[in-house]
């Protein structure tokens, strides 16, 4: 099965490392993939957008079937290989409502994230605005605060949405390793750093961790002053 | 059922309104609900935040279960009430694969329609640059290329996934509903506003329109110059 898929995608970029966690989870070790450049705007070659008219990655084809949005990718695969691997979403009712609502909440915390630690990529030199990066900082230390609060609620050892792992860490891990590496205060989010200490050596995770971190372990610290 | 649910909304967002043509795909008419005012501040209320610690609308609750992320509570209505009314998300997996990815694209078109059509809301006045809105402007219009050759991709009188309706509808429609009514000239997505034109008497969506609309049904022009 995994020999008919291909997957296009760059280092460390949170959409492209999720869907590569849910591959692993599910046992679809094997799958084809293109590592692309972000730094060389490979991402914007033919063969990417014959598949993904965005001309982003993930881009992701199993047989004929292209799914491109990574949380479209990762639902796709829970449901293509439900019973292989692990069960990334409850049968439960009320164990799926909350994998749901952690795994789309964690658009808020990915935006919130980009929108510090990524400021000055996104925002050109002459737009940006001391008064803008500080509301995006507070904005960020209460969405932390708020994750913190659910996993000190949830009791020690706890995954994001429950006693097991779900397709709520999948999506949202990739966006919380970035706190650690970059140089985030420990004190902002404690608890979210002691589920990523939990986290960092699953399997799934150790296996899709992002070369360029490998290569260099240290990121820059713009979320130091946080 | 619909009896032990509860949605607390406010007339014209987006995210409360596709959880509410959800309700009614699902033929879950009878669910008590409380109207807010965004103008007020309503949505901040405590009975809002008991629920929500966002103090955010849409806030769902269903029994115990409270879900509250839109695209969470919409997957979770069609997981609850798989067999009951409109089947959103369908068996055939390449079919699911495309509601998936339209579904969560919908993100995309939201937030480039916000990032025009309420800019002066959302950028305070000291931070506002013409050179911001233009590139929010471009890239709102080639977004909305995008899903104009979606459709006619798809063909006359296509769904957003297909020839059924589905969840990529239920969540989309709320968003393409603001381009007629905030004046986007008809000429940047002429198929999107034929699949308007065939959606808006939909039963789901007229019982759902928005209150406002209905008492003030020319909205402000903030997309014509588009």
């Amino acid at each position: 099965m995994a020999q008919s898929m291909m997957l296009y995608w760059c280092s460390g970029s949170p959409p492209c490392w999720r869907v590569m966690i849910a591959l692993e989870e599910k046992m679809l070790q094997g799958y084809k993939h293109k590592h692309l450049s972000f730094e060389k705007n490979e991402h914007k070659c033919e063969e990417v957008k014959a598949l993904n008219p965005r001309a982003q990655v993930p881009t992701f084809k199993h047989g004929d079937i292209v799914v491109n949005e990574s949380f479209a990718a990762c639902l796709y695969l829970e449901s293509a290989f439900k019973s292989q691997g692990t069960r990334l979403i409850p049968d439960d009712l009320a164990e799926q409502a909350l994998v749901y609502q952690r795994m789309l909440e964690t658009n808020n915390l990915q935006q919130k994230m980009y929108d510090v630690a990524f400021y000055d990529y996104y925002v050109p030199e002459g737009e940006r605005h001391e008064s803008a990066l500080k509301r995006n900082k507070e904005s960020l230390v209460a969405e932390l605060k708020l994750w913190d609060g659910y996993l000190e609620k949830m009791g020690k050892a706890s995954y994001l949405a429950g006693k097991n792992f779900t397709m709520a860490d999948v999506v949202c891990f990739p966006v919380i390793a970035y706190f650690p590496r970059l140089h985030c205060p420990r004190e902002r989010c404690p608890r979210l750093m002691e589920y990523y200490e939990m986290l960092k050596d699953r399997p799934s995770i150790k296996a899709s961790w992002p070369l360029e971190w490998l290569e260099k372990p240290e990121g820059q610290d713009t979320l130091k002053n946080l």
